[in-house]
Order: structure tokens, then sequence, then C-alpha cells
């Protein structure tokens, strides 16, 4: 394996959820917004936008959507938006229509250039031996999220990242084996059962370590298990959500 | 600024689109591959897959599809894939049917495990002196891609990524203002319109020193113009390959 510092933080990345009660400085946060904002961008298009969530007003109802305590709890919480509003206000201020704003192919651009973002900034607090975790879970309720950041209509959010001074050590989790993930020139349609049952196994060691109390979860159980079973949710709300937003009109 | 290599490579990230006759050895690939592996996943559903397209065949109508004539040259081709058809492969081995698979929500939680992988990525081939572009081209005919890649109905190409060693070296691109796009607590509906000015002066300036010859465009003329002018495009057919796929059938 190639070594350097970089690859090293990568390779042992872990999301922390516990941290210390410190908030990031100054300096911290300008080098986090300027890597953000040299991602590569989908046709030099520049449509995410970062919102620094320090009101606790704020933080608690993010929590509340999150269903996480440590969400809006120690560390800095942030909010990666999906920003074709400023390119439409741009467009405006010079009498143009919204154009292909509206499309979901510009809107898709757009969440990409944001994700890619996410990743570039937890890199980053990484490599400055911060820590983080990606939060999914800003979108249990997406009109609620909205609401509560006061989005204007062509924003929508996508990912949340809490970033801090890590407070635990957490176990490597470990990942898929790469023979089951990456291919050469064509997609390999026979899943390998028998290397997934040895990851299984891999996977019920780590919880097994991690808490000798809980119920062992093999990877394969967990996607037999209820978290992708039918059931409702208003995490189904995120097309609405994202049609009422005025985007991905023609999806 | 903070300080450190990781950083230092991402303030100075550039799209690099021409590379050295030379490709990634076998232990940068390894590294490349775990450390895409080790990204934060969605609800641990782990559903990316990557394809490393070496076949020159392959290459060629993948570049074809890109209208770009580095895809797929010199350098390494890698297809970055939302991948819900292993977890249903895994669901259908128990008798499950696809759950969730088939909801939107858990088509976008795909699509983010796989554009933070193609970052993490990117930013280790950048570590280790390598350069590359993500490839947003590849959505320009999807349901070609998925044909020319034998992709089954479940996964859904999201991004690709040319790697390599640079053979060019060319200027950083200004970025819009931090101003512009990051804020605290509320987005601010007010788009600076002065600031702007300022940063279009700096991307006329940008595109100046890089070809003399050119038309100078600054960011707001390149917003008001073609790109998002609205216009017939393949690219529009995206939202019908994904449910073609068997993907975000409730949006």
């Amino acid at each position: 394996m190639f070594e350097n510092d970089t690859i090293t933080n990568q390779l042992h990345h872990r999301s922390i959820r516990a941290f210390k009660d410190q908030t990031l400085d100054k300096d911290q946060l300008e080098t986090l917004y300027q890597v953000a904002s040299h991602t590569s961008s989908s046709m030099f298009l520049q449509q995410f936008s970062i919102i620094h969530v320090t009101d606790e007003n704020l933080r608690e109802k993010i929590r509340e959507i999150c269903h996480q305590p440590y969400v809006g709890a120690n560390g800095d919480l942030f909010i990666f938006v999906a920003d074709l509003y400023r390119n439409q206000q741009i467009r405006a201020h010079e009498g143009n229509d919204a154009g292909r704003l509206k499309n979901t192919d510009v809107y898709f651009q757009a969440t990409q250039d944001t994700i890619l973002a996410v990743q570039n900034f937890l890199n980053a607090a990484e490599s400055m031996g911060l820590g983080g975790v990606v939060l999914g879970s800003i979108n249990n309720d997406p009109k609620a999220l909205i609401k509560v950041l006061d989005l204007p209509k062509m924003t929508m959010p996508i990912l949340g990242l809490q970033i801090g001074v890590p407070d635990q050590e957490p176990q490597l989790k470990p990942r898929l084996p790469l023979g089951l993930r990456v291919f050469e020139n064509h997609y390999n349609h026979d899943v390998d059962f028998d290397k997934l049952a040895e990851y299984d196994k891999e996977v019920e060691t780590y919880y097994d370590l991690r808490d000798t109390n809980k119920r062992i979860d093999s990877f394969s159980m967990q996607i037999n298990g209820k978290k992708l079973n039918n059931h409702e949710s208003t995490r189904d709300e995120i097309s609405d959500a994202i049609k009422e937003q005025g985007l991905a009109q023609d999806f």
C-alpha cells in the first residue's frame, strides 16, 4: 500500500460522534471553507453553499429532526446546501428566466458539487486532527429543515457535517471486500456469496468486540432487516420537498 | 490559514485533463480502492461500486458519450456506480423483496455514498502526486452508458474519474468569494452583486491570462449564457434512465 499522511488518515477514517467542549477557531474555519470552495465544480456552476449553525435554538431544532443527540451538541455543525438560487438570481438580474436550473440534470450537478465538497471538507478537518460525522439524518424531515434554515426556493439541504475535537476512539469498521465492489470493464452480475459470508463473520466480530451485550448483526442481516424493509417514513417526503423547492421539475 | 500536505493539495486542486502515457500500478490502484471503500457510508449500506475501464473499445465508447477527447485517453478511467443491486441480491438470497431500495430516499443515500467516495479517491490520488478530473459528462447519455457497461437494474452510473500522471500545469481557477456561499445560521436571500462584480473581474483576468485569443467570459456571463439557457439535451434523459433502472420509483 502507498503511504502518506493523507492516505493514512483516509484509511483510518471513523465517524466521530463525541466531541470535546470546544469549537473551531477562525483560522480552522477559514481553511475548511476555502478547501470546500476549491472542490471540483460541474460546468463551473459552483452550486453549493454552507450554513454554519451556531445558534443554540437552531441547533436544537436540527437535533430534533436528526433524532441524534450528538447533532449540534459539542463541536461545530455545518449544513451543505445544493444552491441553484444564487445562479437563478444572477440570471434574473440580467432579465433571464431560470432556464435549465429547473431541470433534474442541473439539480443533480448541484448535488454532486455539494457532496464532493462535503468529503473534501471532512478530509481537511481530519488532516487537522479533528473528527467528524456526515449527517444524512438531516433528511429525516426535509421540509422542516428548509423552514428551520429559512432556505429560499431553488436550494435544497443535502448533508450535514458535525466536526470537532474527538472525544472517543472508535474501532475501524470493516468494509466490504474489494472483490465485491471493484470490477474491471464489466459489472459482475453474480454476487459472490462465499466472499460475503466471510465478510459477515468479520462484521459480527466487530460488533461483538464493540459491545458484548448487544445482538450480533452481520452485514447480510442488516441488509435483510428493518432498515430496508418497507415502512412509512417522513424521509420519503424528499421528492416532494425537492419539487416544492422548484427543483427537478422534469423528474 | 492552517497548513499541511493534505490541505496544500486541496487548495491547489486543478482539474487535470492531459496525462502522461503511463497507467497506475497495482499498489496505487489497491490503495485508491481501499481509500474509497473506507469512505463514510449512509446507514452502513455501502452502496457504490467502481468499474475500472481498461478495455480500449469500451474506453472509446465512453469517450464518445462524454464528447471529451481526454476521457479514456492517457491515464486510468473509473466509473463510480450507485449500487443498490448488491443489496437487492443479498435480500433476494434470503427471500426478501427489494423493500426501500426502490425508494428515492435510499437511492439518494446510494448516490451520496458514491460521490463522497469519488472525492476521497481523488484526494488520495492527488496526495500521490497524480492528477485527475471528475467526469460529469458520463451523464450526457445515461442509457447508452448503462448499455456499454452492461449495468444491471438497481445500479446507476453517477460520476467518472480520469486519473493519471499530469502532463499539464493549469492555472488555479478563482472561486466564488466565501461571502457569497458561506452563511451563519440563516441563508442570505440577498445576493451581493457588488461582491459578484469584483469576482467577475477576477474570472475575466483568469481567462484572459489563460488564452488571450478567446472571448473573455465572466462568471455572471457564463451563468446567463447558453449553459443554463433552455435547450434540448440528452442529459435530460437522466430521470427516465434512473426509473428504468428500477430506482427512485416514488419520485
